[in-house]
């Protein structure tokens, strides 16, 4: 067992992201008692049930006072504002963190508001299922994964190696960067994947040459690939306003790169092809 | 059981696809005997270990000698020159059929070459899984799936109806039309995500604005998104190379439709974006 490093936590949004650094680190021994904060009163019983929370609340002003650690896990555009309107509840010193998918946006917008008094550091882990809600919060969602950390630059050493050091108990593996390059980074690898899926979805539906809709042809293999699309729209509008520019500049990258492969294809390029689809393959496989 | 139909059969290819063929046809007593025929012994010796064949050869002549019906289930960019070797050899009123991919090319190809003692009948069971080989077939792998056949104009009637009922003893559901629509379809449903899967990986691989690859930092989501981008280069230059007219179609549908998400996105257009997410997530959630 670890020794106890928080005493009191308090997770505002009891999902599959906040669910599972609870679980994850009151297993450790690492926190004393974790309070959970949220708007649906279900949830946070089921959490409550689970052993991921130890009482909860409706209430943000009762659920962040005693907080030595808050933990914001709620879709990434209502961050600041929930900081903004929780901040005064809170006690001297406590730390501030988050789990949103685009930095940039959220520690420019909560050094803004921030109370002097407390820490905010800025965090993403990369990890994830496709379930949400605290009945699928496990444990080791986050071990083998990285945490991308994007510390103010008014934040204190001391808050920033408290929150290196929870996440590293939940066996993430932390990565400190600027938020630009975190943005840039997420733009690449999660951002403009969704954006790509959500227009192949369409383009398809869009199709109505035919009497029936094409997409009752489909089988497994696009129903899988398209699977991202199902993702909340209102959290991808979000993450497309607050990203904005990251991901306008993946677009374009993106279609710079599906435009060669289209002169590749409409030249019948054999070799070309070959090769461009050798490196993908290579790239591809070697994240397996 | 159902009465045997067919007395002998040979397949040519005892891979996922003509193996799964195999053994769906002969759990039901559809048909008499199977010969496989092949180029790798060991996948072949697999095969009759499985009970997917009764027999098997190296030599496409005495493969197909007695078939009455030959599965033509190789790759697509090899299936018209393997028919034009083989048919000298199949006896009159042999039927032959395959599993291709592309339509327009194949059957347009062997309509060039074929005796007139023979029949040909297009297929196309749109199923598979990621796996390949003799090893991976399974007799309900077209159970519930569409297979699309595009009879050619030369073929007789008993012919389509024999590769028809063909099929839907595998349990597939059959539907007819022609070579055109269906390269569209597949186009739209199959090929374009491969080339976007293709395309993407090889956008983000190509960032090198960062110490190291940005792919080290994707996690599960991007791995199963860009899964098809592992799938055979050959094959898929083989696909883009025959079905090109189509796939580059699709392409521009689909850069189209990527174009007006990015200027939703550059503009910052909040009910846009949200209406563009929920008429995608609507058409991907009735796939389900």
């Amino acid at each position: 067992m670890q020794k106890l490093q928080i005493e009191k936590l308090a997770i505002i949004g009891v999902g599959l992201m906040g669910g599972s650094i609870a679980l994850s680190l009151k297993k450790k021994g690492y926190v004393g008692e974790v309070t959970g904060v949220g708007r649906g009163i279900e949830n946070l019983k089921k959490a409550l049930d689970l052993g991921i929370i130890d009482k909860y609340t409706l209430n943000l002003e009762d659920g962040v006072r005693d907080a030595d650690v808050v933990v914001v896990a709620i879709p990434v555009g209502s961050i600041v504002e929930l900081i903004a309107k929780s901040q005064g509840y809170m006690k001297d010193g406590a730390i501030i963190t988050d789990v949103g998918s685009v930095k940039g946006e959220v520690v420019k917008g909560v050094e803004k508001i921030i109370d002097k008094r407390l820490d905010f550091v800025g965090g993403h882990p990369i990890a994830g299922t496709e379930e949400s809600g605290a009945g699928a919060a496990f444990p080791t969602l986050y071990e083998g994964s990285k945490c991308i950390l994007t510390p103010s630059v008014d934040s204190r050493e001391e808050a920033f190696l408290k929150i290196r050091d929870m996440w590293e108990a939940t066996g993430a593996e932390v990565v400190v960067m600027g938020t630009e390059d975190h943005d840039k980074i997420l733009a690449a690898i999660s951002h403009l994947p969704h954006v790509i899926a959500y227009s192949l979805v369409n383009t398809v539906n869009g199709i109505d040459d035919f009497d029936k809709s094409i997409l009752s042809y489909s089988a497994g293999g696009f129903r899988d690939f398209t699977r991202i699309a199902s993702s909340s729209p209102e959290m991808w509008r979000d993450i497309c306003s607050m990203n904005r520019d990251a991901i306008i500049d993946m677009i374009d990258r993106y279609m710079l790169e599906l435009s060669n492969l289209r002169t590749l294809i409409e030249e019948d390029a054999r070799s070309g092809m070959l090769d461009y689809f050798n490196r993908s393959k290579k790239a591809r496989d070697s994240l397996l």
